[in-house]
């Protein structure tokens, strides 16, 4: 009997919100090995809120995901078996194997990691993608300077937690926007921010202005919509706003910007980012997290969802900001 | 009897829509120089959209327009008097006397400009503000490469007409939008265009795919709402938005942006600007200007009302699209 690998495919396309049922859970043989071949035991897979836009069959920045294929998304895992001389039994690797309990494949797309001072997992997040998002979206586009107030959406998330602590370090007052009075607390007391507001309040523009009072001169974008136009509303001359998700309308929702004629009169500049398109990027931005994170300068929190088969669920509360920090699922 | 100066007030603001109403014009002595003043004629009176904003008492990247003081604006004029050894009668100026006929200062504000070759109005437009804002937002915004597409709204208009011709000479495809067959034909026939779009025959998105077939990478906004959306859709991926106007808001129309997540999805820049904000670019920026006007390289076409009193209505038509070319009004 051979081994079986569980794997979880895109059944269908949602019609208005996410739910279980677009998602189908299988079980296939995994194939013998052939010359030059490696397989990769998942040990995490990263839930990131883009594969909610590659569900759709609509114009994204990734193509669609297709239908009846193993889900995307990046993985942390050991090699357990290989025909491939650069890669032995053990390493520790990063891959793009998406949903599924192995990944097989000629070593093509393996990163291997270092996981002695830090945990495998660190890869998926605040050393991986998640880091130099935030690191892009900061430097590169809000590219704060000392004494300059910065506010990032999803701040409890996995990647507004870094940006927040990465402005703190350019010497920034830095507000932190999150759902709730738990995660605001969690922003402030153990992240370090200096203000966190509760968009769930219902006084988001008071709230910000209280929290800004010289207001907003970059902002780290996740979510789109009213919080958008509540931080453009105190932006300061000359600010920059780094797009970099709008969670807010992945569901469908009909996102306006209510007042894009702020951008003239405030001099702002907007701009959207995806991070795997700057390459350049990645050593420097991985260089200096690294180093932060082997010095506990950087707090992360992981929210753990175990099994694949908590995948679709633990990928649903991600959309509805139900995680706490980087969402990952546990494999094994 | 001293001699008298005609000028035009703002006499209160608009509820809505600017009219002639909110204008007024009065006649008072000019005062005898006192030392170091210098008395301007002005010849004429430059028109530009951003006065509308100034009308209004509301945040705009200029300082509200006081209530019964002369209405603000660019002139270019001649010395006529001179307490001041900097000054001679007879010198060629341009300074921001406003809606008046003439100017009194202490040398402070005047720039001495050479009309032997050029026109003195030319300073008001190709030569002014005009033209360096064309330059800013198309190099320094746009940045356009040889081959890429640019698109500009307002393509008859002063700033518009010269953005365009700038671009033909970088090696873009140029696709003007305005109102009209007329203003089209002229900016495809006498300004060089690849391709202008008529927005006012009611199928903006089909005929701006048909005239940009390869995606649109640099956009050059004058207008805003729902032009500025259906040029979005037209981006191409890291596709530039200079936002220099939105001149279909002016009247206190509610602008929404139609669909922000193209930012991201074609990570896009958008970016507002203010010309005056970037000083160290007027010189390089008139060189070329300046240059390409002596040879003959630029065209550029005014509308010009006849006397002070024309001007609230020449600018009622410039507000609705009824000029052609770098609206200005002869003083004299």
């Amino acid at each position: 009997m051979p081994e079986m690998n569980r794997q979880i495919l895109l059944a269908n396309r949602p019609a208005g919100a996410a739910s279980t049922s677009n998602f189908q859970s299988v079980e296939v043989p995994l194939a013998p090995l052939t010359y030059g071949q490696v397989r990769v035991r998942n040990h995490f897979l990263s839930l990131d809120p883009y594969m909610r836009g590659m569900m759709n069959d609509s114009k994204s920045y990734t193509a669609p995901q297709k239908l009846g294929q193993v889900m995307c998304g990046a993985t942390a895992g050991v090699v357990v078996e290989s025909r491939n001389e650069d890669w032995r039994v053990g390493d520790n690797v990063t891959a793009m194997f998406g949903w599924q309990n192995y990944g097989t494949c000629d070593g093509g797309g393996l990163q291997r990691v270092d996981a002695t001072h830090v945990p495998l997992s660190a890869f998926l997040g605040v050393l991986g993608m998640t880091g130099v998002t935030a690191w892009y979206g900061l430097n590169r586009v809000c590219a704060p300077t000392p004494g300059e107030t910065v506010a990032v959406s999803a701040a409890s998330g996995a990647v507004g937690g870094i940006v927040g602590q990465l402005a703190k370090r350019r010497e920034c007052r830095v507000v932190g926007i999150a759902g709730g009075a738990e995660k605001c607390r969690y922003v402030v007391e153990e992240l370090g921010f200096d203000a966190c507001v509760d968009y769930k309040k219902g006084s988001l523009q008071t709230d910000l202005a209280a929290a800004a009072p010289g207001g907003i001169d970059g902002y780290f974008d996740n979510v789109g919509g009213v919080v958008l136009d509540a931080v453009m509303a105190c932006m300061n001359p000359h600010g920059r706003i780094a797009m970099c998700g709008a969670i807010a309308g992945y569901e469908g929702q009909k996102l306006v910007m209510a007042n894009p004629a702020l951008i003239l009169v405030s001099r702002l500049r907007v701009e959207g980012f995806i991070v795997g398109e700057h390459p350049n990027d990645w050593p420097v931005a991985l260089d200096e997290l690294g180093g932060l994170v082997a010095g506990g300068a950087i707090r992360f929190r992981e929210s753990i969802a175990e099994g694949l088969a908590s995948a679709p669920e633990a990928f649903l509360g991600l959309l509805a900001g139900r995680n706490f920090g980087k969402q990952l699922v546990r494999l094994i």
